[in-house]
């Protein structure tokens, strides 16, 4: 009943993730419906160019068009310090706060035994080549046991190069309310408190 | 910072009803990462398809990819009974049910006068060529004001030919619990009461 080619765009949404059989159909009869030819066009041909434009930074391994990452391409940027991060979003989080002037380093993952992660497959090769030329390496992989394990595993690497090693602050979040802050947060808020 | 062919593709999934500018990033970022070259590929084959292989029906409107819809052509349905509807997706809702044998007219909207949307606007030339080969005329419009509004135009229409006019049941839904339901439905689950 379906017409076959709608059958398969449903499809195609369902492969992506939080897109169930209802939105799928929604969308797919949004398409058809209410965007006219030349948007559909427009998003067939985006899709076709994606994996050919797309590249990883071969410095910070960082999502680009270009040869070299625009930031690993900027000298206006402070190039001796690196923050490290999980992955790409990662880096798209941390570019709209727009006061971050280092650099970046993308580690593709984080070390997760229970998946069969280690060290060996993130990328930690190039980070001890540029760490050579680094004043600072700012750890902001996430709170996670993932997170705090990698982020550990890099101190210990890199602890006895000059080099000074920090990791993103835990604590409180910006307006929360005490009440609502979990033992954990809490204790590390008071451990890591500031002179007012 | 973000390669302008990952912004493009953030941009048309925006254009998609429900999904904000989050969703658009982490579905973009999915491609990316997680979908294989083939499978964009196809994705993008089966959108720039889609609009030259779906028309709709000639007889009932329907959205297909064939020259008269799977419904119309088929003589095991009983080409006598229309089953009037506002759009191609309910079509699907309906044919989800496996169980009626009839044929469907999609109007391709309801009358709505707040939005200047009149008779004018839906298929309704072709519905009364139909109708003088057809003995029940099922209205499936939603309970909405248009839904009935249109009703009741159809209603008006065609009463005097010689012609079965039937309307939806309204009453509760299955399982439901009384204490949930709103005095209209409950008005209407009395009025309709069948014997029992």
């Amino acid at each position: 009943m379906i017409p076959n080619i709608l059958k398969k765009i449903m499809e195609d949404f369902q492969n992506l993730p939080g897109i169930g059989e209802k939105t799928a159909e929604r969308l797919a009869l949004f398409l058809i419906s209410d965007m006219d030819n030349d948007q559909i066009e427009a998003f067939s041909d985006h899709l076709k160019r994606l994996k050919y434009e797309i590249k990883t930074c071969p410095v910070c391994h960082m999502l680009t068009d270009k040869d070299i990452c625009d930031v690993c391409s900027d000298h206006d940027r402070d190039q001796e310090t690196i923050m490290v991060v999980a992955d790409a979003k990662d880096v798209f989080i941390l570019e709209k706060m727009q006061s971050y002037q280092g650099t970046y380093h993308v580690l593709g993952g984080l070390i997760d035994f229970s998946r069969g992660i280690t060290d060996k497959d993130l990328n930690i090769d190039t980070l001890s080549e540029r760490i050579k030329h680094t004043k600072e390496l700012i750890i902001a992989t996430n709170g996670t046991v993932e997170g705090e394990m990698t982020a550990k595993f890099l101190k210990s690497l890199f602890e006895d190069q000059d080099l000074k090693i920090t990791r993103l602050a835990s604590g409180l979040p910006v307006g929360a309310d005490l009440k609502y802050a979990d033992e954990l947060t809490l204790s590390k808020a008071v451990e890591n408190r500031l002179k007012y």
